[in-house]
């Protein structure tokens, strides 16, 4: 028997470590599915230097990639079932680490890696195809569900990965779950304790699954996870819905510390928090009716409007609230906040 | 009302060209998919420089990688359904042109964009997962199911797209559909035709949809697509079923005039057809009994044994056969065979 290439070698390996039913899904050039009900599939990809630091440790980069890519379906209240991988690395990136990590953090949430392909390439890229399934007794929750009189809802703060993304960006660095932070801000206990937990956000993100599922057995509910900043997320949900909004400045949720930990890196909390990106939480409207439950941890942030502008209420006035955010077409922005 | 960002403009512009039926599926964090029966899911990239020459026209690089992903599903005898595309280009890519020619390229074989993700990248990279149906009354074709005494059959001639890819390294250069070929052959009619039609082969392959339908509706028969070379697909056909082969030298289904512009080439044109690679055709096992129809075009190369070895016969001796051929994870050997 010829020994087989290396490519092969590590396909057999990665099929028995993603295996865990009777049944192999990798090996033939398709993946075999029964799929009834109903199915959500989102996909999305991850390069070196525009979406994660080149540099981030292997197994960091798999469950930033699995979480990122779970908030998807999270925003849809979809429940996960399968991953499909493409990943392009250069010689030196550590595979197997990687996909133990990949496979680990998706098996975490119910997720089955079926298939991929990989391949070598000077810069590092990956994008992930997932397949969640609908669950019993559930809607999908859809951008265009918002109605005039609706609450605005967010799933968490906003800003904080945007923080940790400036600081990776002023060498912050990462080392064994560590995070050493920049010696302007090290002298302040607070500012250090907000600056790790801005980089963890950042790095390590996890999808609101739970509370998908939870908007998705609602009589109605619209939903969009924020992954290029609140105001162009929101933006986004209100023109499939056509309305307008109106959010409350005061009312947003910032993260702890969070207003000095930008003034000492000379960055504009407000700005970061509308337009920073990369918050991977869940932006809902809800009949006003309708109340979460506090273990999910949401904020109201404002009402839906029957008209169609953007407002925002900042110190007794309204403001129309621009689509800033990442827009990943525009050079220059797919890295900072227009 | 704000206008739009770049990108929402862009997928707004994607969403209604994708768009057949009343229902759009491009316009949430994920496309809602009624999927019922069996599917067949796949997933496979390409980078430029690495898969395909950088500078390839955005439509040719469309309808290129439709069709090697599609042969994916012609290898397991699927029916093309839906597509999900991430696309990371530079700033100067001609994004509409390269999507028209993939909605177009897809729906001729009935697939539908369903979803996707877009983002800015130096090198050009896009990956493409597929779901294809299994049509009613198929088995699913499997690299397993060859069994001792079978035929190996080829669906097309081997080496032809290596003679091209040789060919466009050495300059060969296309513009508006004609192929400009290297002085060294233009004096030659014969070879000038094979070097086009080699060139074509390589820009243009076509995946082999009906005859994996067909070998589908068979009582029994294996396949696998030939991306990675023949001797390296046949040793992953044969590890799959566990067994071994014999494949005729002299039954290697060889483009026309091949020899002739291979030796013109300084390259030699058993090596290409056995471990160029890029093929896609189908290699398919089949009881010895079951013929196959002429206009398919079938080739058949050799036997099944249970006997474990891969072994050719040239000018009538045995010698085992080296899975040859593309290994993406080996540095200099995805752009060549070893």
């Amino acid at each position: 028997m010829p020994s087989p290439s290396h490519e092969d070698a590590l396909t057999s390996w990665l099929a028995s470590l993603a295996t865990q039913g009777p049944e192999r899904l990798i090996g033939d050039d398709a993946a075999f599915l029964h799929l009834p009900g109903d199915w959500a599939i989102t996909t999305d990809q991850q390069v070196a230097g525009t979406h994660f630091p080149a540099g981030l440790a292997p197994a960091t980069l798999a469950h930033r990639a699995v979480a990122i890519n779970l908030s998807d379906l999270a925003a849809v209240g979809a429940r996960p079932r399968y991953a499909f991988l493409t990943l392009a690395a250069p010689v030196d990136f550590a595979v197997k680490p990687f996909f133990r990590a990949l496979v680990t953090a998706g098996r975490k949430h119910g997720l089955e890696l079926a298939g991929g392909d990989l391949a070598r390439s000077d810069q590092l890229r990956l994008s992930l195809t997932l397949l969640g399934q609908r669950p019993a007794r559930s809607r999908w929750l859809r951008r265009s569900a918002a109605r005039p009189a609706d609450l605005l809802w967010l799933g968490g703060t906003v800003g904080e990965s945007a923080l940790g993304q400036r600081l990776l960006a002023r060498r912050a660095r990462t080392a064994s779950g560590r995070v050493a932070v920049p010696k302007s801000i090290a002298h302040d206990r607070a500012l250090t304790q907000a600056a790790r937990a801005a980089v963890r956000r950042h790095l390590e993100p996890t999808a609101q699954l739970e509370l998908g599922y939870w908007l998705g057995k609602r009589r109605r509910a619209a939903a969009i996870d924020l992954s290029d900043g609140l105001a162009l997320d929101l933006t986004r949900l209100c023109r499939a819905s056509g309305v307008g909004a109106i959010i409350e400045r005061d009312g947003l949720p910032l993260p702890r510390d969070g207003e000095r930990l930008a003034a000492a890196l000379g960055e504009d909390m407000e700005k970061l928090a509308l337009g920073g990106g990369e918050d991977y939480i869940l932006l809902f409207a809800l009949p006003p009716s309708l109340s979460v439950p506090k273990e999910f941890g949401c904020t109201p942030i404002g009402v839906v409007t029957a008209d169609k502008r953007i407002l925002l209420r900042s110190a007794g006035k309204l403001r129309p609230l621009k689509p800033t955010g990442w827009d990943h077409l525009i050079p220059g922005t797919a890295r900072k906040p227009r």
